[in-house]
């Protein structure tokens, strides 16, 4: 019934606006009832030939008008004519272009009930709401206007104080000199790179790394140069090869857990790298969001923990492990940088919001974030347990991975001869959600890895899901073999 | 009593520590009595012959183990032996090192009852607290953890829709699509640097301008030309002269209530910049922090309301005229930027706070908006009036400004041979904190012109502070003419 839509690519009229109006006109003709589903949005924007953001576009208008609605995990609907329903303002999943290269909810593509190891955030039922409304209002009673004034660019003082406090169990020494209140992870890495980097320059970064990083790199038209990352920590051989051919401006790296892999670094390895940053005069940024959800004996002490020499530039989040709705990260930062990230900071975006960092020191000092800690790790662990059973069980043994000590992921190899992008699209419609391993890469695009989290799913959907995809990689296998008969017969 | 300190810039050991052990020692030993003020930071800095920084570094530290205490507008004292105090959670003035050109309360300097003329930020006295924290709490009872979790970069539709309302009314017509959530206008300023500037590049900006800006794209290596603004906006020849010789990558424009100037574009104006848009196929970049604020009768409608051809960008801030904590704006933009503004606001924070966001939505639908800004308006044409007034009374002949239709600031142009660097510091000595003209230039480091705001002083401060004003500038003239005699006689 969708047939009829055509696009003029020609036309002045946008083209999120035609379809707009195509979709509109049709729903009210009646020619699409009530409570139909509209194509996915991947699917509608192959159809049209066009990109995925007119269709997203074209839905939200349409959903705008109350004309559609969407319905979490599902899709979007054509709206029986009724009142304004404030659950609408709840359907808040993100949407980027695939292009982009970053892994987001695929919720709007229409599935039923998508269960999502693709994402590694932490989901609304895990998060301390009450006590948290408890804090603000007490800020909002102490603090008064002050709260939404104008803040310092380095960060609420006395958040810094307790962020002192709360890394010192993790052996850190800082002092609220050295911490740098920034909004989130991200922008600490986008403001080291404006502080760092400059036209053609060279970053080391792991291989594979987090996505967010290399948009970033890249976009400052940085050389990216991409270190392979085993069990126990990125190729020291390689690195020091690199190194010995071109000093980069710094490196990149998550030596605890790290993002996309799990794998964490060797005590030996750590003390390597440092080693090998004073005799190369190299600047290292350790990006930490896990290494607190460490479920094994495994001593995940930060590279930062161990820097005497002050190359580590430390970047801890909150999001990961608390709610990733707070915007709130903080740097660790040698002395001899401090006024030149302040100044990133402050063009970035002048300063953090003062309430949010009022809120988090009291959740420090009213010893609530060690409460929410346990309480995380037990539930994670618990995914975790029921996470490394159910792979055993049910995915096929040519499927292999390590299994981490600790944090939200686990990096799947596939067997040869399956891509990740293959098994993703598969995997997708049969309703789970998996990050290919592509998008975790600078320059490849192919890979036989996937990563899986266990951030957003129950146990149930954790045996389920896995179960489905190793129905699904099995069903790709034996098709493979088939072919593999076909395509690979040796010529001699 | 501080001529002992002496800090030895060969150590390893950091500067600051250094002058923080000195310091504490002293204290300690009780050399220094209970109560004694330090030296400011400025002077002290330039007694020891370090930055800035490491003054305010060591005080931090000072502070952080509550051995000295600091007082708003006064400075720096050593503490008495106490408990735990509470208020030096409230000290929140921000700290800039000089050298950035961002102009920040100088407060710390040790001045009893600093004027603050400096700041184009309004004071919490002004914020509508009480119901931003009912709303607060609506949302959360409302909406849960869905507040702190992920949310759509593009930003939170329900927001969005509001805004698009709000916005008409200033007759720009911009649907939910064209609408992206950013957190403050300084991070729209550098998504949009970051969407379009290459190494290189070339971007126009008005001279004077923000130099919030001006950084962003040093930042990103462009090459900026200023083009001058006169009272009644950009010089359209110059402009059209310099497009004549290179297309910028775009132009930043301020056409209401111009920042640092007060200066309007008029109508005609406003109208031949689109033409030059057109005919160079130029992007406009509109930043509106003010529009808001107009206390006459002139018509001072946004570029973007009169774009017909999407070449206007625009930037909206809340931070100058509702709460400059919020850290939320908005951007307006033409469809075919849509996916590379995304990309770019992604990769600075992946999203903007979603509770904030929300809290927001409601203050617009419950429509505290216009009587937020009716009582603002009220407050701030008043303290501008009597601004006028004592400005024609106090100030000598030599001075001149044109009083601004609207907005908080007014562009002061000293007599001949009075700098502004020079005004500052002597005015500063005198109580008063004005922003020199130095700061909103690319490449100047002299200026006859000052910027006065009427954000955060008080009618009576108004008065007081600009009649010392006039007597710091009478006092200058008079020596400045005995110098003349001296210094200028002609040689024939």
């Amino acid at each position: 019934m969708f047939k009829g839509v055509q696009l003029d690519k020609i036309s002045s009229k946008h083209l999120y606006i035609q379809l707009y109006s195509q979709l509109k006109s049709l729903i009210e003709k009646g020619e699409v009832k009530t409570h139909t589903k509209l194509p996915s949005i991947r699917k509608f924007a192959e159809e049209l030939g066009v990109n995925n953001v007119t269709v997203v576009n074209a839905y939200n208008l349409l959903a705008e008008e109350e004309i559609v609605y969407k319905k979490v995990g599902s899709g979007t609907f054509v709206a029986p004519k009724v009142e304004f329903k404030e659950d609408i303002y709840l359907d808040e999943e993100v949407y980027i272009d695939e292009d982009t290269k970053f892994i987001e909810e695929r919720k709007e593509s229409g599935q039923e009930g998508i269960i999502n190891f693709a994402t590694a955030a932490p989901t609304p039922d895990l998060f301390p709401i009450s006590p948290f409304k408890r804090l603000i209002n007490k800020v909002l009673e102490r603090d008064g206007g002050y709260a939404f004034g104008y803040q310092k660019s380095q960060g609420y003082l006395a958040l810094r104080k307790s962020i002192s406090k709360y890394i010192n169990r993790y052996q850190i020494e800082a002092d609220v000199n050295e911490i740098q209140i920034i909004s989130g992870a991200q922008q600490g890495i986008d403001i080291l790179a404006k502080t760092f980097l400059d036209y053609g320059d060279t970053v080391f970064v792991e291989q594979p790394t987090y996505p967010g990083a290399i948009s970033v790199f890249k976009s400052r038209n940085a050389n990216i140069t991409e270190i392979p990352i085993n069990q126990n920590g990125i190729d020291l051989k390689l690195l020091e090869s690199e190194l010995k051919k071109e000093k980069p401006k710094f490196i990149y790296l998550m030596p605890n857990f790290q993002n996309p892999t799990g794998y964490s670094y060797s005590q030996e390895k750590k003390e390597r790298i440092l080693e090998l940053a004073q005799k190369y005069d190299l600047l290292i940024i350790e990006d930490d969001c896990l290494s607190d959800l460490n479920y094994g004996e495994s001593n995940n002490m930060a590279l930062k923990a161990m820097d005497e020499d002050e190359r580590v530039i430390y970047i801890k989040s909150f999001s990961k492990i608390f709610m990733p709705g707070l915007r709130l990260a903080f740097l660790i930062i040698p002395e001899c940088h401090f006024n030149d990230i302040l100044l990133s900071k402050y063009m970035s975006d002048i300063f953090t919001d003062g309430l949010i960092q009022r809120v988090l020191d009291l959740y420090f000092r009213e010893e609530l974030w060690e409460k929410q800690l346990n309480k995380l790790k037990e539930t994670y662990q618990q995914r975790y347990q029921i996470m490394i059973t159910v792979l055993n069980e049910y995915l096929p043994q040519e499927c292999d991975f390590v299994a981490p000590e600790g944090g939200l992921n686990i990096w799947l190899e596939l067997p040869q001869g399956l891509t990740a992008n293959e098994l993703y699209d598969k995997a997708f419609a049969a309703g789970i959600n998996i990050a290919p391993g592509t998008v975790f890469y600078h320059n490849q695009p192919q890979t036989n890895k996937v990563r899986l989290s266990i951030a957003a799913v129950t146990e149930r959907e954790i045996k389920e899901g896995i179960k489905k995809l190793g129905d699904v990689i099995n069903k790709e296998l034996s098709n493979s073999n088939q072919d593999w008969d076909n395509r690979w017969m040796p010529l001699v």
